[in-house]
Parts: structure tokens; C-alpha cells; sequence
């Protein structure tokens, strides 16, 4: 896709467009799918040891343990730090944590994020209700008869349309939107790699079936871009085209494998899907432990 | 209460406890408490700036801006670091969180907790699955007529049950249960006092209500203990009857004054409650921004 | 004194300014005060309770004890963190420190400093070999026959040279000037006060007496400057006039009262001054522990 | 060394000993070796890139940038945590930083240091008039004609008075030992390794001369012990016999390149040596930036 394209894509998947959390309707038709009360926890661990996808480890310190003659009771307790958008943990991208010819969703100039305050426009306390709606696993990886998608493999929008329906479960407008490409199959089997470099994903042109079909969100076990990117001089295109022109807030680095394992086992794969970033001000995103409610 | 009544207290609610996130039929019938689709979120701030009842602030820091010749898109990111368990931010006490007289919950001693690798035992990560299920506002604040209980005062289990009653909400088993004594109402207006000091709580008596509704977890608008404790010698006792005798899970630092005027509102006193901890192995808790789902 | 006073007053200090450690012979000269041996440290505790002049505490954990069964030996370890600039710790600034009017030292654009990679002009790197020289001890709060000076009371250049006069000590080239108002001993007598708002400290007028004596470095138990401030719509003139116009790092917070009672004592108010910045590239500042050496 | 023959030598040397930084003389005299001015600075930069010998990454944060329309100045602002004890930077162990068979030095236990207020014996407070004497670097790979040591090399004692002595620097008491592999040489010319696994350092019959000589401090570009450890069953014997047995603090993570160049350069291979730690209250060591003065 040259440039020129992927500008025109970007205008038009930006018209029109307001940013959306499921509505209310939404959430009570979500609501209604739980049904064996089974729950899926989709966070990944925090990872604190520094590897090829893991430039910048997350911190957990214990920082206080009963080893003092001690008032009762005592008190254990920890401490955590993390640069969160890189690949330590599971986390939300809010709409500011991306701007494209400097600019932010809704055509916000990018300097509305400083560092002395953080983000004044965007920010992720704007999704403090969390993405509560249908979620629905897009199983590529199951659809393509594979453990895995080999990084740097696209998948475009046909595929994800058949996915949906191959599941019997049709894109809905609010959805949030799963994409599993086996990454964490992969790298359990293989061993890390430079996933920013090189990693399974969505085509940019794929974007349209998330236009077309309303979706309200995306997650995915890489960061739903595949890489390196099909776009010159655009590092992140998806991540452009879901937050920048549509509005989308992004979940990266989920852990589906449990996941497509209950989706494929009940033959079911939407259920209630649940995250609620933390409630950070004028943050750009945060951790999150999504869950998927049966 | 004496130490020696408390300590039999202890011995009563610790017999025959498992320690129990409500159950699959718990959460379905929870799902069906869904009928507007209404969501109101429970995570207070994080705070970062010093005050008499944030002694250890939370760090919220901008780490990198939009503000060089960039490769597209430009990407804002920013840095999280707390010690949770204060008064910072609302979060989740893992049973692995507190010992008493040098045992956790179910008799294992506290030495399983280290800290090289944190808790080897009741960590957070048993709670990845979430909170999920009914939960009940129980605000006894408006039961009183008043704005806020004043710091210090105590409940009784008694007006636990008139709370629940008046409400047209039973306690049933596997309830998350909230107690509401109007603390962030108080600070809004007053503002904050040293509340590890002085504030409103249960009264230890209190916890056989739970004991015996088969409450899974407690959660409040301040840490659910009554300060000063009236239990000599033991300064937290509900964290103590709580986490280390019944296995409940305790949310503190919740801010229910949304949600006390959302279920005045609709004169509804139970929803769907949600709360997902960070995927922290061996941790001791989490930060979380708990949900109500009307 | 008027803005345009201040701003006639910047390009008066500013011209012909080089950057300027002391240099080599400054330094041999310097060893050559060392007679006794004596060495007074001049750096203040790492502050991790937040209080009225310290609202960004440092934070020092421990991390690794010795609790489990261990391969011997056994390791204590700590964690450090800390937004140094604050009032937490004695800390050096520099130059990149500062900006005026956009500008930083030399006329350097303030936009050389970047989220994403720190200074690129006039980091703390640039004093790595450490500020080793002369230093003089202005011990103002002596002069005046005082335990300290009030917050808010200004120190005027006539006045520097008359202590340095008085102590015995003229101001040579290359010289540390150390400027003590007494802060710490009404701190540790009247409890700790906003200084960010009130603090005794330099007249911006009094840089011409560091300008014409060709110091090198500024240090003080506050952080040098007088507050309020005396110029309209300028905060810390002293730190531009230092900093910025004359490329002087600065050294705040220190304690000085020890280094007070051995140059009253030994009536010696010279000595050889060390202070080595930490190796943070692309930093801004350090903190560090001064030393005197008698 | 079996460890039978290690607790021996742990025994004898430990015998008589007193923490010792140099005296006033010692330091007098270290001042007098200040001829020329010139000035060598030892801190390796923090490292926060994770790889083979960086396990836990020091993090650099920019926190505030001159990005608002701002009051003037304009400030700049960094951020900065570190577990420094890992390879990340030059650091200081205090004396509570090890224990040998549940004791500090002088048979103090290790209980004196404690998660919740850090150590209570031999806190890096204790060497906060910092390592100020006579420095020697003993350049073994230079005496060895290599540029540097194999990773498990091991230097015993008589090399190291043999290097002495070809320097034309004989050990005197109080002096501060560097001990040079070529740690930093190697890993420029061939890349990170595991240093932790394997490394040049001291044989622990060395430690002989250390004592003999009355040493007060040791430094080295490694961490000092030869890796692996010679005795079984102790991993670090160096840092056992000199912090816990001799009460000597060692400097770790030491870049002496360019002090071998100058030494070399110069022929003169002894200097004032400066280090100063941070002050810590109850801190198990601290980042440092040593300086030689020639």
C-alpha cells in the first residue's frame, strides 16, 4: 500500500466517525450471552525479565514483609512501576497515545499532550466505564488450520468477514474485536523474538470491515499491526487507522490462548467481554486484565 | 471487644472457610441483574500529590511526546509507579496481603511470602479471574439520613442486615458486598484527614454477617476497618477477619459515590459487579477500577 | 527590579561567558588546602515523607533480604527513585536545566532537550570529571550575627563581599560558592515551610559579584534563589542568571550547618570542594553528596 | 579453596578488624598526591538498555519539558530508579549489603536489616564522608601485557603486590585498591556477556594482601570476585571476605579505561581518590561517580 493510499484510506475511514464505547443497548444484549458463568482472564503476566520482546521490563518490588516484631496483624506489600505500552504487559491505548501528521483524533492538534500535565484531550480516563459490550475471538490462526501465524503474515479483511462467519459469529455494530494470530502459541513452542520488528497482524486495508461493521474496539496477542508494516514511512498503520481516524482504542499484547481453547471447546466465540483501565488522569492508556464472561 | 473475644472471633470465622470468588451460577445470575446497560466506575484517581491521607503518593509520569522530527505516527507514552496499598488509588488486598500471628489464610505461615519472590502463596494472580458476580451497595450512610458517617464511628452487623433489608437487596451467597459510609463525600467537603487514623468502619462483630451470607468479598469507600480499632493490640481487625480468617478479598479506597446516587436513582441496590486484578505473579494485590453494570 | 532591568541584567551576565569548570591549576591549588583531613559531607537525606517543602518524596525500597534459605552469602539490596529536582535531595542542576526565553546557555534552543531522549545540549554528562575546586563557604546567616535568615529575606552582592571579606576568604577564579542563609537550622527549629514559595537567597543583583570573581559553581542550603521573586513574571532569576546567562551549575538543598560549625570553629571558611554527578546521560541534573575537605 | 580452608580464611581475616575508611593522615597525605589537576571520572553511564550483563535495567525518564506556554524559566526535568546493585551502574556496597552464615560484619545479625526501615547496621550512611584517600589502580592486565583478562581468570595475591611494585605504587595502609581486568575493554571490543556468570577478578587467597596492606576499600571493573566462584557453595567469596569478614566497601562496575591510560600516560599509577555516596538513610550502598585527581 504506498503512501498516498493509506492517506486516502485514513480520510476516509475518518469521516463520520465518532468514538465509541458499546452503547447501553449494547451492553444489556452483551450481558445476555452469559450463560455457564465460565470466565476467561486475558492479562498477560507482568514480565520483569528483559528478553528480545521485552526492551523495557516492568518492575515488582516487595517493598515490606512481616520481619520485624510486629504490631498485629502484619502487612505485606509490593510495589509496581511500568512503561506500560511496551510489550511487559497487557494494556489499553487510549486516543491520545497516538497522533499522525500531528494530529489526534478528531483532527486535535497532538500538543494538547505535555509533559508537565500529560494528555488534555484523549486521555484514558475517557474510558473509565471500560469496554464492557460482545466481544468476539476472530480466530485466524484456528481458521487457517495452523498453531500460528508466522510473523510478518497479513491477514486482510475477507478473511477476517470469513472468520466471523465460519464462527457463527457475525460482526455486530459495538463489538469489540479479538484478533488471534498464535502469538503467544508461537512464542511459548519457540522462545521470544523482536516482535517490533517483525510480528503477525492486520493488513491495513482491513480496517474497513471495523468501519463498516461499527466496531468499538480492538485487541489482539500482538498489537494488531502486522510488521514490518506494508506502509512506507508509517511505522504503526493500524495502530493510525484504528485510534487516529477511527477512534478505537486499542488492547495489545493480550494472552488469547485460553481463550480460542474455551471458544473452540464450547463452539462459541463472543461472550461478554470486559476491561476497565485503571483511573489514571491524563494518562494515555493503561494495564489491564480484560476478561470474557460466558 | 478484647483481644481474647477477638481471637475467638477469629476461630469461628476461620472454621470451615474456602476461600471463594462467587461461583459459575453466581455470575450468570449476576449477568441477568443487566437491564439498562447503565455502567458506573468505582476506581478512584490515582493520586499524586501528597496529603494527610496520601502519605505515599502515586507517580504518574510523561515519558515520551511528540516533540521531535518523528518517523509517523507520533507516539505519547507515559510511566506508572505506586505502592499500592496506600491511599493512593483504589486496589484489591490479596489474601497473601496480611498475616496474623504469623499465619495466612488457612494456617500457612507468612514466611511464604519473601522478598525475592513474593507471595509463594494466596497471591493476586489466584484472583485473575476477577471479582465477577452480585454485588450490593450497602449504604449505610443514607440508611442513617446522613451525608457521611463521621470518622470513627462504627457498624454493626445489625444495621448491615436493616441496610440490606431497607434496600430490598438480601445478602445471598457470593455476594460482593460495598459498604458505603460516605468518606469520599466527606473529604469532597471537608477535605482529607489522616484516615489510617481515624475513620469510619466496620465493627469486627459485624463480619459474622458476612460469615454467615457467604459474602465473597468486601469492598468500601474507605478500607472497611473502623479507626481507631476497637480491638487492642490488632490495628486492622477486619483485614485480619477478612482476608486471613474468611479468605475474602478486600477492595479499598472505592469511590461509591456515583453509584450510591445511581442506585438511589433507580431504587435498585444490586448489579453486576466487576473487578479484574493485574496479572502480577506474586503479588500482593492490585490497582483496579471495580464496575457496577446496571 | 523590572523585567527589562532583569532582561539588561542577563545580556550584561551572559556575554563572554564560557562554560567553566575549574581548571586545572584552580584544582591543584585547591589540594593544597587540605591540612587536616577533615571532610564534612554536605548532602541531606534522602526525604521520602511528604511534607510542606517536600511534595515529591524520594522513594527507597528494599528489595532483597535475606529470608529465604539461601545460597550463601545472603544479599540486601534496595531500590532508589526519585524526581531529584525536587526538594527530596541535594542535587546539582545542569545546564540544560533552564531555559529563558527558549533559550538555553550559549543561545542554545530550549528544543534540544526531547521527552524521548533526554538533553542533547548541556546534560550533566558535560561535569562528569565533577566540580573539583576552591570552595568558599558565604556564610551569611554569621554575618548577620543570625541563626538564619527569614524566608523571603535577599542577600545583595555588597554583602557577599563583605563576608567573604570578613571570613577571610577572597573570591579567587574558578571558586564553588557555597551560600548559606541557615535554612536548615530554622527548619530543624521551626519545622519545614513552603520554600518553593518563601525562602531567603540572592538578590538577582548580586551575580555581578559572581560574575566579576569568575566563580564556577553555585551552591546553597536552599536552592540560591530569594522567593518570592523579586522580578515580575521570572520565578528563579538566580537560576537563569546562573544557569542560563553564565553557564554556572547550580547545587541545591544542601546542608551546610555542619560544614558552618567547622569553618567557624577551625576559622577557616576555604577548603577543597567535591561534588561528582552521577553518569546519567542526556540527564539534567544529579543528586549527590558534596564534600568538603579540610 | 575447599570451604572449610574459605571459612578459615574468613576467620583469620575477619580477626582485629575495624571498618575503616582512610584517616585525616591518610588523607592529607592522598591530597598531596595532586600535582597536575588533571581529573579521571570512574562511573560507568547508567544503562538502561537490558542485554546479557543488564538484567535490571536503570531507568531515565524526562519528566518535564518546556512544552506549555510557560512561566519563565522554562525547566527541564528527569526522573530516575535504579535497583543499583545489578550491572547497571558503578555502585558502593555498604557493610549490611552482605552476610555470611546469617551475620553482618562484626557478627552483627542480619535481622538488623529489615524490608520495612531498610538496614539498621552498617547503612551506606555510615561512609557518608565517602572513600577520600590515596587511590592505587593495579593494572593486572597491563602487567600481564594483555588487553584484558579472560572472563574466570583469577588473580592471586602475589600478582597483585608483584603489580604494585612494577607501578612503583607500594601498597600503603588506608589506600583505596582498583584492580583492573580490562572488564571494559573486552566489552567494547567483543560485546556484553554474562558477568554474573563469568568474570576476571580476585582469587580469595588474595584478600591476604588486602589485609596485610590495611586496605580500605577495593574497587575493580568487574564486581572483583572471579567467576565462577573458586569455593563451592559460595558465590561471592570476595565481597564475603572484604564486606563481611575485613569491613572494607567495594566499588562495583567500574570503568577504569581511561584511569589505566592516564596512569600509563603518565607513570604515575597512584591519585586522590574520591568517592562519595548518595545519602541514603538505612541504604544498602549507592550509585556513585569516583574520581582520580593526579
Amino acid at each position: 500500500m504506498t503512501r498516498d493510499e493509506f492517506d486516502a484510506l485514513f480520510e476516509r475511514l475518518r469521516r463520520d466517525r465518532l468514538p465509541g464505547l458499546p452503547g447501553r443497548t449494547q451492553r444489556v444484549v452483551a450481558a445476555g450471552l452469559v450463560r455457564t458463568g465460565e470466565v476467561v482472564a486475558m492479562g498477560r503476566p507482568w514480565d520483569s525479565v528483559p528478553g528480545p520482546d521485552n526492551r523495557r521490563p516492568a518492575l515488582h518490588l516487595m517493598t515490606e514483609l512481616a520481619d520485624v516484631t510486629p504490631p498485629e496483624p502484619t502487612v505485606h506489600k509490593d510495589f509496581l512501576a511500568s512503561d506500560f505500552h511496551g510489550k511487559s504487559q497487557t494494556h489499553l491505548d487510549a486516543l491520545c497515545h497516538i497522533a499522525y501528521r500531528g494530529l489526534l483524533f478528531a483532527g486535535v492538534p497532538a500538543r494538547e499532550v505535555v509533559s508537565s500535565r500529560g494528555a488534555c484531550y484523549g486521555a484514558v480516563t475517557d474510558l473509565l466505564p471500560g469496554l464492557v459490550g460482545r466481544g468476539v475471538l476472530l480466530d485466524v490462526a484456528r481458521l487457517r488450520g495452523r498453531a500460528w501465524l508466522e510473523p510478518g503474515e497479513a491477514v486482510e479483511g475477507p478473511e477476517l468477514l470469513a472468520c466471523a462467519e465460519r464462527q457463527g459469529s457475525p460482526l455486530l455494530p459495538g463489538d469489540i474485536l479479538l484478533l488471534r494470530t498464535g502469538h503467544l502459541a508461537r512464542r511459548r513452542s519457540l522462545g521470544a523474538w523482536d516482535a517490533d520488528g517483525l510480528s503477525a497482524g492486520l493488513h491495513p486495508g482491513a480496517m474497513h470491515v471495523l468501519h463498516e461493521s461499527r466496531a468499538s474496539a480492538l485487541g489482539g496477542d500482538g498489537d494488531s499491526d502486522v510488521r514490518p508494516s506494508p506502509v512506507p514511512g508509517v511505522h504503526s498503520p493500524i495502530h493510525v487507522l484504528a485510534v487516529t481516524a477511527m477512534g478505537l482504542p486499542l488492547i495489545d499484547n493480550m494472552d488469547l490462548e485460553a481463550l480460542a481453547e474455551t471458544c473452540a471447546r464450547t463452539g462459541r466465540w463472543e461472550f461478554l467481554f470486559l476491561a476497565a483501565p485503571l483511573n489514571i488522569p491524563h494518562g494515555t492508556g493503561s494495564p489491564v486484565n480484560p476478561l470474557a464472561l460466558f
